[in-house]
């Protein structure tokens, strides 16, 4: 079993995190790691505070001379601006953001309290234990990625293309968009929110390719994969909507139309005609490219802000601004294949064993040969 | 802490289910859960199958005098057809289906050691599981219903409609539909579907009124109350896709007018001049209704079957036939709620304790209070 | 992941119980089942109550053709004796048990709704749950017993005794006791407790045979096998203590004579001189027989009643008398049998993967293989 | 739900906590963590290193102002040497330790991957741990002490001492003995030891005092509050056994001699007349003190190192020796109180809801008036 908790607060020391479950004898470079946190900081749409973070992790046990010794993994990130002793009070919650309930919860007096831990800047801890993941992945032949399909109205037409298209084409685009042209009109949306002081969401599609059928489960409801990995994704700050395959669009269509119609090849074995399901049916995986939309609504923190309540007066007010992105919608992307990846390589181990990696390889692949002797 | 497991096959002996954590002197009145049980069953475009079926529930344990003691609740529902052992072999997999996935999975040579359990009979036992938790909610003046908002590529238009005029409107629709004209065309969608051989699918929305702020938590990922409720609706047989508020289409506004303003009123504390959100911000409930959809694509077994392969001989064949429902968007509402609601309760439970009842309501009014006072 | 819940009254319809996890291919005899139940129920020393009842389990679900499927094993043992309903209101807490705590806590009026509950009735639904484990075990070459050590403080002298004797001795012995002189004194003592209208307790020993080295971890703390099934046999009824190997002798000993040295033999591979440590080092097995002591309390119904308090009127009264074993560890050993198997098969299932016993095999001999060549 | 994960190696950068799950609200004295810890290094018979260490926890997260803020608190002890990447391959696995089962289970060619986890040095972070949960506890006037019964064979007299008299005599003595002769005698055991190069072992017992009656559940195996505690304090490295009240002495004894009689008084409410069971009876807690014992034993790590094997040479050798404490019994005790305390602090969560520390206190208080009126 993989499980890791994060702990950090947005100006606190550092953001941290503890990954429990991996198994021995994986390569983890540093710098696999840092890529990630590099990723996830890119995007048009960024405010200013991203190009002067430089998220750098410090993995502080679990792996001895790069390579993985069954203990917990320990990743801290330290925050550049650790004020949070001397920040002031926040008393004015932001519509949109965890400040309201978070006080009313929690008990609290200061609205601070509350956004240093409900804020984004988590998902460091949170993509540094995916890009590990990503790493035992990768050992499996599995790969994940993500690009954006809708930003502020303006949608991308990419659905026939495959993985290695996708990947390719979206290091071009400033908004991780795999339709160029897409990806200028999405620029173009979000230069005309920054001039207005307001911020746009979008849609963001997380590829996995190269998982093996049989992950998940269909015997007991919280073992379905599908459920698994939308806990994981509509976790992310500020998602609002996961779906799997064609999603949404299954309510305007005939069942005709709809399902993946099976072929079966010596050489391949199993296969489908088409992708609708996303690669999950019945909560198990397929075998075909696992494919998840995820939406994030517009950042909640506006430069023209929204009518609130002074929590210790009472009074009308504006909320608070704290700071300045137009639109994170790639960069959450990114956080969505950490927190994707975290899934699939729990499946993976649950089904592989798990304790070191020359173990889980020799399960995994006496797995494949039963499939394609099926 | 609410737990629960469920067991049974499709044309097994029962569906069972063992609810564990629910407090003590809870009134349970096992017509409360059979009301449930036949509001699953309805819906035009269900089978001929639906119309002989008439679940009833035995409360095995957990429940002395009508009264819940704290132990765990056991609930059977007895399959009318009980024939399992004497079915034969099934083996043209259905696509849509785990049918495939799960034989490679488990290493069945049989489609029908997957499809029994796989099958959304199985909701029968979360049903009855969500009415014990419905009538905790009662309690403390939370009320759960659904209804259809798409079928078909019909939409419904009850973006302004309050809980309790759903309700009513529900009632009259043979579609669990609160547009009484979207109602109707949605019905027509449903027979031309049924002329062709065809299924289709839809949308329906879960609506949870009188939820207390605070529950879920933005402190670590997995206790966000979206993800966990996201989980619970995407584990529903045939969900694709779940969101909140104003969801997916989150994608296409500004900033500006997506969040839910904040008012405060003496006599009624903070509210909400929206609810865009769909009462959860920064994964803690915030006092708002809260609205899930969910789409739930056509069933995938069709009367014209699709292309699929024999597993023994890997020949092309075609699917399996087993059942006829046209549509069975209105039952997989019915369910979302009983998953909804489990949730919800196990959310009040952490939040409130939960030995008795009577502890639970004095919690609950403590924190009210708190609430109000803050 | 194996996990199960119980349900059920002493005095209710039945004692049921759910188990979810078990990979598909086993055979399950339900005689295998109901010889476990007919051995929980023998011992010299159990009341009238065990020679009127004759346990027979019904498999309700996840088996089919009397092979598992993948799917959730129900269990269910109807009650003999089903007068929850009628039978009338107790209301003088008896020392030893669940009672006083259980209605302060769960704000009960009438202590049987605690004590139909927290009866050692519940432990059939274990004993069911630990037959299907211990088939599962059987297909890896694990076996599980149990021996009775002490009685009423006559101790028997079983320390070089191995597996297989113990198993043969105890089949004749009326106490399963391994030692059939001490198997005298301990019934002889028995008898001397009825006469007096009192009860007695002592100490079993479970024994597991052919676990491999590696299951649990020292990694983290939670993951120990040793706190792992010290948590359940602990909550077995009565249970008041839990040791492994020489337990508390090891207070008494010097370091140099409480380890155990390391061989190692090219056909065996590695082994041990002894097996002080019961076959538990730092929290993971090391391939020696498992070994595990609990000692049970005498127990808590006597016949000459102890004083307790009138939960209505808070007078002095003596303890509701409610059923007459005077000893019950032999019966106790079976269980502590049931609940071990469980947690084994579980840590075999982590370690091997699980979702069919062919692939679980597989995996389980390309670990020995590695062991042996290590 | 309160739970936490550790991670660190023995002589990597750090020993790490995250704490999931305390309210918010609770004040937090760096200085209170670093008395547990200091506590945790004391006692006559450590080695060297213990003089030369000096543990002091950072608080990295979760506190703000010295109050908890519902955040996950991180908590990083450093490590003095932190030479792990430079020291050399350990063939020779120790006797007593995970060594062998930890290589053959990850399949590592180096003990010092294991040993460096499976090191007792972890326990600095669940020390760590149970200090926040003791300054929980306190202000619900629950306090949790440790003192040892047994060293060497040495046996103390110590059954009829109320707990504050175990805190103030056990200052006194060097290895935490409440009875002050037993101490002296421990000491020279200790010393004979030492001149012997050899180890010892012995017992010590937990005494939690104010705990509320109906802690734990006996409603489903997993809930019992003596099997939680009994995993929790078994998985401390070295103890092989564990036993509430009269323990294992119950096998000796008539059932009348073992219950503890109730008694009621308008005041005070029920009380016992003695405390056998150790402050548990059916797996909930009955408010008199829970008295855990365990035993620890004898250090593994002999200066006479025992047989074993060279595991790349398959030859016979001796152990390696790493480090010299002769006993370690007084500091297993301050681990076992730190354990026990993170256990009840879950229990008191469980049960009075968890939010704030103000609310949790009123709901605590009304639920002390339910019992007191029952």
């Amino acid at each position: 079993m993989l499980r890791y908790l994060t702990s950090g607060e947005s100006h606190g020391r550092c953001m941290l995190a503890i990954l429990d479950g991996m198994p021995a004898g994986l390569q983890i470079d540093k710098s696999d790691i840092d890529r990630e946190l590099s990723r996830r900081m890119q995007g048009y749409g960024r405010g200013k505070r991203m190009s002067i973070e430089s998220d750098k992790v410090k993995i502080l046990s679990g792996v001895r001379k790069s390579v993985t010794i069954g203990s917990p993994i320990a990743m801290m990130i330290e925050n550049v601006d650790q004020s949070i002793e001397r920040l002031g009070v926040v008393l004015h919650p932001r519509p949109g953001h965890a400040d309201l309930a978070g006080v009313l919860k929690y008990g609290l007096k200061d609205v601070r309290s509350v956004l240093e831990r409900a804020s984004a800047r988590e998902t460091v801890a949170r993509v540094s234990v995916g890009a590990v993941c990503k790493a035992l992945l990768a050992g499996f032949g599995i790969k994940v990625t993500s690009h954006v399909v809708i930003i502020g109205g303006v949608e991308a037409e990419t659905e026939s293309l495959p993985f290695n298209r996708i990947v390719k084409i979206c290091e071009k685009s400033p908004v991780r968009c795999a339709d160029i042209k897409a990806s200028g009109a999405m620029c173009a949306e979000i230069d005309r929110a920054r001039k207005n002081g307001d911020t746009i969401g979008g849609v963001f599609e997380i590829v996995i390719k190269g998982v093996p059928p049989g992950l998940g489960s269909y015997t007991q409801w919280d073992r379905r994969m599908d459920g698994v990995l939308a806990k994981a994704v509509m976790s992310i700050q500020a998602v609002k909507g996961v779906s799997f395959g064609i999603g949404f669009e299954a309510a305007n269509r005939m069942g005709s139309a709809v399902h993946d119609e099976i072929l079966h090849d010596r050489r391949r074995g199993f296969s489908r005609k088409t992708n609708k399901a996303g690669g999950i049916e019945g909560g198990v995986t397929n075998g075909e490219d696992i494919r998840i939309r995820a939406v994030m609504k517009p950042i909640a923190t506006l430069k023209r802000p929204l009518a609130s309540i002074n929590i210790r007066s009472k009074k009308g007010v504006y909320a608070t601004v704290e700071r300045s992105d137009v639109c994170a919608v790639p960069a959450a992307g990114v956080v969505g294949e950490a927190v994707s990846a975290v899934e699939i390589a729990n499946a993976l181990i649950e089904k592989f064993g798990g304790d070191s990696i020359g173990e889980m390889k020799r399960n995994f692949e006496g797995y494949l040969e039963q499939v394609r002797r099926f």
